[in-house]
């Protein structure tokens, strides 16, 4: 099976956790450890994962170190890849069967620079600030912010992704067993001009979406996105909450969920099995072996209008 | 052909120029287009890269910016090579014919813990302080500082590349005809532990060395080393320089050049072309397809013995 496996920010980073590269490297060896018997399975295999609190971090180092320009947020992506991409690759090696080859690749996503998202950005990155801070940061450095729960956060556009521009040498790799690592943060964001050349753009695109859009390039058999949470649940938040084992597409949208959570998952999985008829799966990292199997999470698949409940466990 | 190119830090970004993401742009605009005529021969290339600057400038913002921990030079070289390599592998395919893939990879290079450069780092990044600024800063950032030219500067270890990890998915790109960026900043440093897995380990690989040893797992055919110099020179800054076309691997040493210019340059030349039997070139950016050709730069080879000294322009 060719899988495209997506691994979440808070995969990556429990919630509350310091960004150290200590805490980073041990949240990737947890990763990597709930992946191994995937890994072992001979499935065709291509990992992507999130960026949120790493290209904040690497925006905020940026506007606090010398003053050598601005760097945008594609040049803070394409960091941002270097580092978890980075990370990943190393932590798979020290666990996988030796002759297993490993690619971290850099990969562009294109978007239109017409998108709704740049007028209207809403993409949280970085820390939470109190008002007065968020205020003053978004006068000296021209941020955008806005309220999130309790406290402000820094904005960008996050523009819908239409193209992976590296998925021809995805592919190559993929199909001679190369285990690949891409998509990092959901692509580089870049635009065509009007003559036809490419650039980047100030946005941040969403990693669900993205790994959605690279697997209907690919083929794949089987989307999975992962994150701390065991399954989509109906009711969330209530004492009526209940997991939901199999959706059709039709049977859930992403409307019903908070967006910057599950939002952006739910509406990936029905995005990708909807149009490939191939089923996409959400749930917690650790049962990502389960998950693949039907044993966990929520399967999200074109082939039934029906929503299946888990009897809680 | 396949030819194995190293772009050189005085290649990407001029003497004194602002590290800005402009002055970057526009400099891999103008490698890029030095290096068209090749682009288009046909050849096989992979294309490597200097990051000095850039990551003397991530260290500077990682320890500006919020305290989350220590960032270590292995995980900045990282995102050197998301940084630098993104920009190149965009202006290349701005300029290449559609349908010619490219490729930038993450590359990890294994050195050896016992290398005595970790006891005595000699390699330069960042910016020059004067004396009591880099005092303070050794202080309080634990750096070791070294006098160079008028001033001061933080010194790294620069321990020799003994394999590129990555070789093999390179081989497998490039011999598809993807044009294969890789090995950026010499790639990133790691160790292997005593249970056999790596760990990245704080130091910056000498670019040209690690080209080097790229281009002989490669059994590439040439290896270009470009700079802002037009060839090698004997007798560099006197009234007597004189510049090389050609030298034999035993006429030349890099004893003769000054460390950390033309002197690691001679040192990778001069190896692969005695490991190899092929031919390595030095020579500036501009030239490179005249360099390919022999009517530029300076070609070191095995075949030769004596030293050819290339007539006055």
């Amino acid at each position: 099976m060719r899988i495209v496996i997506a691994l979440g920010g808070n995969a990556l980073l429990r919630r509350g956790e310091p960004m150290t590269p200590q805490t980073q490297r041990a949240n990737v060896k947890r990763a990597v450890a709930a992946l191994l018997p995937l890994l072992e399975g001979g499935h065709q295999l291509v990992i992507t994962h999130g960026n949120g609190p790493q290209v904040g971090l690497l925006a905020l180092q940026a506007a606090a170190g010398p003053r050598e320009g601005t760097y945008p947020l594609d040049i803070l992506d394409a960091e941002s890849e270097g580092m978890v991409g980075y990370l990943i690759e190393q932590e798979l090696s020290n666990v996988l069967p030796g002759g297993r080859l490993i690619a971290t690749l850099l990969t562009q996503v294109l978007v239109d620079r017409r998108d709704k998202a740049f007028s209207h950005p809403t993409k949280p990155i970085g820390p939470v600030y109190d008002k007065a801070e968020a205020e003053r940061l978004a006068q000296v450095s021209g941020w955008r912010i806005a309220g999130e729960g309790g406290g402000w956060r820094r904005v960008v556009a996050s523009p819908r992704p239409l193209q992976v521009l590296e998925a021809r040498v995805i592919e190559l790799l993929v199909s001679q067993g190369v285990i690949v690592i891409c998509t990092g943060g959901g692509g580089i964001p870049v635009v065509e001009r009007s003559d036809g050349t490419l650039v980047g753009v100030e946005a941040v695109i969403d990693k669900d979406l993205a790994s959605a859009l690279l697997a209907s390039q690919l083929r794949a058999d089987h989307l999975m996105l992962l994150t701390d949470v065991d399954s989509v649940y109906l009711h969330w938040g209530t004492d009526a909450a209940r997991p939901v084992a199999r959706a059709g597409t039709r049977a859930l949208t992403a409307a019903d969920f908070a967006p910057g959570s599950m939002g952006p998952k739910i509406e990936a999985a029905i995005g990708f099995a909807a149009e490939t008829g191939r089923p996409a799966s959400i749930g917690r990292l650790e049962d990502a072996a389960l998950i693949v199997a039907g044993a966990a999470g929520t399967r999200i698949d074109a082939a039934t209008t029906s929503v299946t409940l888990r009897a809680p466990g």
